[in-house]
């Protein structure tokens, strides 16, 4: 378990490197819901601030290797950069585009597979052990999971009377340390977790009582693709999140074009959830702070999802 | 002319009302570069500043008229809207969708014609004669010019060293405004505007001396469809103004991804086109500021223009 000191560390680790993103609103939405919009955050999602925060801790000079469907691959790969170690990244070679250009753009070394074949975080280890490096995971650990509760920290600051904080969930990770800090600062809360459909072993495992491990989903919310909940990250999540709910893709769609229209901002299927939760009425009312996970969908794959 | 003293007295009036939009900056262009996202400003261009600007001085209760190829129309019924009086829209019937249809969202009435055949100006003139409603203009008129110098204002007040300011020009109300206030809060600034190929009669007219009238352009930035300068906007720019330069359709599309991709924000074709100009080496060194003037293409035109 992580605490909201673990946070509170790595808001400092993170001070002047991460960017503060923005907290918006829409008329449309309505004067009671805020967007913590991660999509303008470094690397392009709130990944950036749990992998810095990770590579912050490591030896000096010590190189890393990540696994991910891509937006961790591009935090892990800048975050290596900035601190001037070398990133081997594992990626599923049907991974968007977009996404596998952005890694090599930050300069990490990328190695697909197959992610119906293949599982990943065996090759993950194998490379890690080969070559020596330090497995830098998506969400299964503390500096990471704290890392990403600075989003929620910042949204605090900004709105201290939310009753509600929505984040999408995949691993496990972003939610995990936001419900720390926030249901520190503020204990009446209500974290709600958004799933796809196709991609509900967080809700299942919550029911069960324990992970819970399904079919790798077949979504369009790339970044939502963890097939089982964390073990760290669960450990926290079924004590501290409020229940998990559930949209399709279609939902997903419809939030991107509204973001897209009224907002005017560029969010990637999953970093849509939260917001298509909203549209789609699932979400429990008050004043709800919801986090725009990412960005990174581009122009090319947003013009397929829009026709 | 107007003076320095009207942007400002134009800022008190906008203060509160008009969004005060971030100055984003981009790794990828530099740190040197500055945009001004008047994407996210209110009806999702800086045309809300003129237009409120404007609104604002008239006596109270007294409706409103405008001709407008989109965003001139949307600003002024949003005005209205929160002035509390009516608007009537005249706009072409080719006008992209989610313009026309956010003008009508904003509660005003929507009155079309064909810009092929028909004089907006004319058509504009008599329902304002037959109705007794005030033409509030999209550019010639000194009010808007000082409203939209507030973009200048703003931009200068967040980076006060700049070379070089940059804005798209259709009518020339927002490059006047601005060259306005930029030019006496920074004598050395150089003033560049930015035209469709297809549009460039402010390039012309700079050239020529005088107004010089060209054919209405065929251009994707359907906010840049002004057939010539305005009159009392040429009268400030050819002071003013340093430079017109052109950029392509192609170009504009470019910027459009570019800035979708890495700046995960939503702007129009005509509101790239300083970016586009940028990424085409067409402007000056230096610390460029640029004006992102507008966001309202739609989810569905945007993918579109990506295929």
């Amino acid at each position: 378990m992580i605490g909201v000191d673990d946070v509170r560390a790595a808001a400092r680790v993170l001070a002047g490197v991460a960017h503060r993103t923005p907290v918006v609103t829409s008329r449309t939405l309505g004067e009671h819901v805020f967007l913590k919009a991660e999509n303008l955050q470094r690397a392009g999602s709130f990944k950036f601030r749990g992998a810095y925060n990770k590579l912050a801790t490591l030896p000096e000079g010590r190189d890393v290797i990540a696994f991910s469907s891509g937006n961790h691959a591009q935090a892990v790969a800048l975050a290596a950069r900035l601190r001037g170690v070398r990133a081997t990244i594992v990626m599923p070679e049907d991974a968007p585009q977009a996404k596998l250009e952005a890694t090599r753009g930050y300069g990490a070394e990328v190695v697909t597979y197959d992610r119906w074949r293949e599982d990943r975080e065996e090759i993950g280890a194998r490379l890690a052990a080969e070559r020596g490096l330090e497995l830098v995971r998506p969400y299964d650990d503390p500096l990471i999971m704290a890392g990403q509760g600075t989003t929620a920290l910042e949204l605090l600051a900004e709105v201290p009377d939310l009753d509600v904080l929505v984040t999408p969930v995949s691993g496990g990770g972003l939610i995990a340390g936001c419900a720390t800090i926030a249901k520190s600062l503020r204990p009446g809360v209500t974290i709600v977790g958004v799933e796809p459909a196709a991609g509900d072993d967080h809700a299942r495992s919550l029911a069960a009582g324990e992970r819970v491990r399904i079919e790798i989903p077949r979504t369009i919310a790339d970044g939502l693709g963890a097939p089982e909940p964390g073990e760290l990250t669960f450990q926290v999540n079924r004590e501290l999140v409020d229940e998990f709910v559930s949209v399709e893709d279609v939902d997903l769609v419809e939030a991107m074009r509204f973001l897209f229209d009224r907002m005017k901002l560029v969010v990637e299927p999953s970093g849509a959830a939260g917001v298509a939760a909203f549209l789609r009425g699932k979400l429990p009312s008050g004043r709800v702070g919801i986090v725009l996970s990412g960005g990174n969908v581009g122009a090319a794959r947003f013009a397929d999802l829009m026709q």
